[in-house]
């Protein structure tokens, strides 16, 4: 390479580029957490496998056929691709291997069923898990008849299970979120949807989980630009509100 | 929201997290840029078009029907995709559109076959390409007979075309790069294949657009780990790979 490698940017600071937020979205979202649950990520040890779970917005249009770690097309274009592909970037030197499993329409009774093959098989150092508002949604159209309580049962005893089988596992809680005013969401969703949300805070709480606010996020993010800038159907994110998302993901677990 | 919004991370640059390479691959591999080509991003106007034209490493698994702009369907999995979302994420308030329109196996002669309608008619303020490695590639298997001085007079003829019909698009080119010892790259490749590189900044410099010098950062991601880690193949980018990529056009454009 006839160029100089060394005269530009010399400072370690310089080198972090890019998935910079609007100055705002994040500080004005994101509690700090808790001493204990911060570093996450510098935890992490060479070889470590990294899980993601949850519904359609995790899954994101993921093949289904190979479920890959590591591969573009076992992620789908969501947060989860982002935050990965990020990862497997920035810190390459411990050869992670990093899946997504979610899939599109779950509610956390379907996570259960498919606890065995798409968590404990792959033994996950770090499992991040985004579900609820599929818990909530499908009532509306009479298709699902589940209740706050059911969602917030079913979950804790996946968690603990997962606690058993997976006693170090270090746990990640999206908040589920929607955005009103989208296609998909209208007055019906509250205040009921609300204590979907407070349900899985308060599950984080219990399981000592690293807890992503990405209501308060999304909020936050719609004083920049209209809640269908970040997500079409208030529900699924655009590229946008998945960035935003990945990037909340990536300083929460920092 | 029941938090305190704003008790963490008041500064400005606390906002900025993930997309931090291991400290050195960038500062290493990037030369400063002119300043008056710096600050590329910072110019850009609210409605602006941005455009990323290339081969398989920019279309990377695009869908082709709608071709429609901030989709992720439409933009497939590679650095434009990373690239794009952070900047629709990042800069929200500006209403940006952006377009990829990468082809598999595209070498120049064929970017200039569907400029009108692939370019033009989409009037980019900011332009970037990423061309040249199977105008070489294609010839190893007797499949084309290109030059690379046909290379490099059929990349200046569409640059020239270009600042004719949109004379203040702001341009960027990227490196045409190969990883040695990936399955499809090996030493036929070379020196050859070098000129093509050469060829790529020599066009950069003439019409003073921002280069990557992607050749050069992946070389340096090398010593961090291996070339297979990067590339399977040695010419389409991983997850880590691509990720890369567009921290380094961000860092570029930046």
């Amino acid at each position: 390479m006839n160029i100089n490698r060394r005269d530009f940017f010399s400072t370690a600071a310089a080198g972090t580029v890019g998935l910079a937020a609007i100055p705002g979205i994040l500080s004005a979202s994101m509690l700090p957490g808790k001493k204990k649950q911060k570093g996450i990520l510098s935890s992490l040890k060479t070889g470590d496998v990294i899980l993601f779970q949850g519904d359609s917005i995790t899954d994101a249009g993921r093949e289904k056929e190979k479920q890959q770690s590591n591969s573009p097309w076992s992620f789908g274009y969501g947060y989860a691709y982002l935050a990965a592909a990020n990862l497997l970037n920035t810190r390459s030197a411990q050869n992670l291997s990093i899946y997504n499993r979610g899939i599109s329409g779950n509610k956390v009774y379907q996570l259960a069923d498919r606890w065995q093959k798409d968590c404990f098989d792959l033994k996950p150092n770090l499992l991040s898990i985004l579900i609820g508002v599929n818990d909530f949604w499908h009532k509306l159209d009479g298709k699902y008849d589940g209740t706050v309580e059911k969602y917030e049962n079913d979950y804790r005893q996946l968690l603990n299970l997962t606690k058993k089988i997976l006693p170090d596992v270090k746990l990640v809680i999206g908040e589920p979120f929607a955005v009103l005013g989208c296609s998909a969401v209208n007055e019906k969703w509250y205040p009921e949807f609300d204590s979907y949300r407070a349900s899985s805070k308060k599950l984080a709480n219990e399981f000592d989980a690293i807890f992503i606010p990405y209501q308060a996020i999304f909020d936050e993010a719609q004083k920049q630009a209209p809640g269908k800038y970040w997500t079409g159907d208030g529900v699924h994110p655009s590229m946008a509100g998945s960035s935003l998302m990945a990037e909340a993901w990536l300083k929460a677990v920092k």
